[in-house]
């Protein structure tokens, strides 16, 4: 392991996260909210304290990086980002409970968005501010930010690569463009495009600017965390529509902008895991419509279609935003898509979480593959993705990180059942929830409820979840071996 | 597809099973059940005279016979087997709604224990056994039966295989012997020596002759049908250690017999599938017992460990018996364990069901080569068990087909939870006491309900999880494949 390195990043991420508490701050200075101000002044002292002493000490770091640092420094420069994110939580008071201010911090860097506040809306709006802009920074990835800004020693490209590889979402990351820092660069300018946008058709239906910036950071991340107590349902049915598109949008693979914005649309409409997320999202807004419609659940056609519409959306692109209390309301059978939907999750290079849908067509397409071989054993298939040949090594990582991905599942859900004081519905949502970096779950942590009352062990648990879970489980991993900390 | 095999196999399995009626035809005639007697025979005219007119048809059928063969012969086999055997249920009035009666039936054959009867106690004596004897003839499979007894054509060797390889659970079928006919009657007769050394400890114990056999069919086919309306509950402390041990017993890969009867029991203690298979059984009623004596559930500590190994031992073995009402009793997080276990399941070349231990032993293993690969890429490591290099294609047909079985739990979860009265819990507890043919399940359909009012739809959906469960998969989902059925 390259500690200096690892020391820098540290350091680096650490400033970055300093800078992007200013205009957290300066909320809090306009509108008198003193506990917050002292709250962030004193994050951002930690913070700039220790990155300073960090870039002394760990000037002249090696160039030896590879793979396994690549992990390692994405896995513990997200925990220390947590660890610093969560002061002000604390010190404000806002948050007043150290496991419960890293569980929310947490929850927000990973684009979560499950809440051990009752009633966000009382919280002071520097602090709000603050728990919405974790979603934005976590979406596209904190080192991702600092690889497009910050030449670390510009000679290096490989680390650039091993770094993007293990914090983006997906099971592989292709370059946009040749250099790997355009490309961490030509991301991060799409990011703050449609984020922008965004914004703009939030402040076109009415809602004011801190509410519209607040809700495009939870939209943009695929979070979740909201402003109201009732996330989006008070607001407007176009808010409400805006919503919907925005956060399908950025459940999409963020090369495919890049391709309408050099107009190469043809190559889009061959993404077959573009094809397999518009089929997912309208095939189960189809089914759950039906299903609503049948139990009656609402009273027009119309309000059915858009609560299954938001609904569908903030599910699989695991944002978690709701305007409905599906929980209380929805009958077991559109309950039950819903939580397939959370473990689908939206599309590979996209902020969103989940297995992600290239993965899962891949395991589709390996499964009929092997119903084919079954029958004739002797002839041996090529998996095809959009047209090109998928390598067999991809393949195996690929179910790899579905049984990786199974075992945690249910190593976690094991814990949680002996900690927390639900039933199994709770516990298997819990899990679910926020290792799929989703946010709600069912029953007594459902859209309305909150997870405070899941106990403390179970909230660590989660908090290894939902880290793993927007990680893509391996950086976390890797920080348990012991492989990983050996010199050299 | 060889038709011609396909029928001289389906009149050969009608056959057995006609046969194989006799003894609960004698019972219902000594006892005089008119309706029972004249349901098996009405079966029993049936099943003769389709065997017989299937057998003429298929005179000289061709010797080709290959992998797609022994699946489609394997998956339409047992759907024929479970036909005739539910006829003596609907004919007699035992259970007159056909769907309920086949449900029965494959509950039965493919050793689920999964019932509709509220009050098996109450069905006349020539149905109990039949019902219970079909997990025996399920169990170790009627294909492997018929190979070890007929000598189809004796020239030729490659179907043997073929059949055994489909029919047999576990990953890899290995050759006991070097010819497969002989491997075949190996096995049959390790069944049957267990099953008669089971019915002398239960008659020691003071059960009645037709208990006995009744409970020892059960056991050995790790089906779960009982004579009682309490399961196992109602018997002593002695019947219940002993059904403990054997059900253990039929748990675990018979090839381990085979070893033990050649005093190679040093290669027995080198099976590692045989070492995981113990520490989970010991592991998970270590963590039952602490977690029922914590919550004080049982008076003493004897009646703790004794319940909590019974349902240990009966839900990974996917037996099904109970000697406690478990789901109104036991704490969540014993009940989770539960859940989990059913999913492992046995051993390979048993007759319990689920993913099987060496599937699981397989899948972590790859886990733990990923996490290594994601660190150092250059470095490829080979999976070893049982110090034995395993092949990269048995690797990579286990995780497909731990992706298939997440598939179909996932998708039959679905239509369950469309068509079930009931909520998740039941729903997703349904679904995997099925598909590993367990039996009982949680919540309503828990070992103290049975699985009558899940709904007719639903009834369909577990009849298939249970084939497949039983099959490992492949020889019931090929069957829905054209190319099957495409000649030549």
């Amino acid at each position: 392991m390259n500690y200096k390195m690892l020391g820098r990043f540290i350091s680096m991420i650490l400033a970055i996260e300093t800078v992007s508490m200013i205009p957290a701050l300066l909320i809090s200075v306009f509108l008198h909210e003193t506990a917050s101000l002292i709250g962030f002044l004193v994050a951002m002292a930690a913070g700039g304290v220790i990155a300073a002493i960090l870039y002394v000490l760990t000037r002249g770091a090696g160039s030896d990086f590879y793979a396994r640092e690549g992990m390692v420094c994405v896995g513990v420069s997200w925990i220390v980002l947590c660890l610093l994110g969560c002061i002000p939580f604390v010190v404000s008071g806002a948050i007043p409970n150290f496991l419960d201010a890293l569980f929310e911090t947490v929850s927000g860097f990973t684009t979560t968005g499950s809440t051990i506040v009752p009633r966000p809306s009382l919280l002071p709006k520097g602090i709000l501010y603050w728990r919405s802009f974790s979603h934005w920074l976590g979406g596209m990835g904190v080192l991702v930010f600092l690889l497009a800004l910050i030449p670390v020693s510009g000679r290096n490209e490989g680390y650039t690569l091993h770094i993007l590889r293990a914090e983006s979402p997906g099971p592989s990351v292709g370059k946009l463009v040749p250099k790997m820092r355009q490309t961490a660069k030509v991301l991060y300018l799409i990011y703050i495009a449609l984020t922008a946008l965004n914004i703009l058709f939030l402040l076109l239906g009415g809602m004011s600017l801190f509410d519209a910036v607040c809700t495009a950071f939870g939209t943009a991340g695929t979070g979740g965390f909201g402003t109201r107590d009732s996330s989006i349902a008070d607001f407007s049915a176009y808010i409400q529509i805006v919503c919907t598109v925005f956060m399908l949008l950025f459940g999409v693979n963020f090369s495919v902008f890049y391709l309408v914005l050099l107009r190469r649309v043809r190559s889009v409409f061959k993404d077959e895991e573009l094809r397999f997320y518009l089929l997912t999202v309208f095939g189960s807004v189809g089914l759950v419509v039906w299903n609503l419609l049948r139990h009656g659940v609402y009273g027009t056609v119309g309000e059915t279609i858009r609560h299954a519409f938001f609904q569908v959306a903030s599910i699989i692109t695991t944002t978690g935003f709701s305007t409905t209390d599906y929980e209380a309301l929805w009958p077991s059978f559109s309950k039950a898509l819903l939580l397939i939907l959370m473990v689908i999750g939206a599309c590979a290079g996209s902020t969103g979480g989940g297995l992600k849908c290239s993965r899962v067509v891949m395991l589709l397409k390996v499964m009929k593959r092997n119903i084919a071989e079954v029958m004739h054993p002797q002839k041996i298939k090529t998996v095809r993705l959009s047209g090109k040949p998928v390598s067999e090594k991809i393949l195996a990582n690929t179910n790899a990180y579905f049984a990786t991905y199974i075992f945690i599942a249910v190593a976690s859900f094991t814990v949680v059942s002996l900690a927390s004081p639900y039933g199994l519905t709770e516990n298997l949502s819990a899990v679910l929830a926020c290792f799929n970096n989703v946010g709600p779950g069912l029953g007594e942590i459902g859209p309305a409820a909150n997870f405070a009352g899941i106990g403390a062990v179970s909230k660590g648990v989660l908090i290894v979840d939902m880290l793993a879970g927007r990680l893509e489980i391996f950086p976390i991993i890797v920080l348990f071996s012991r492989q990983a900390w050996k010199r050299g």
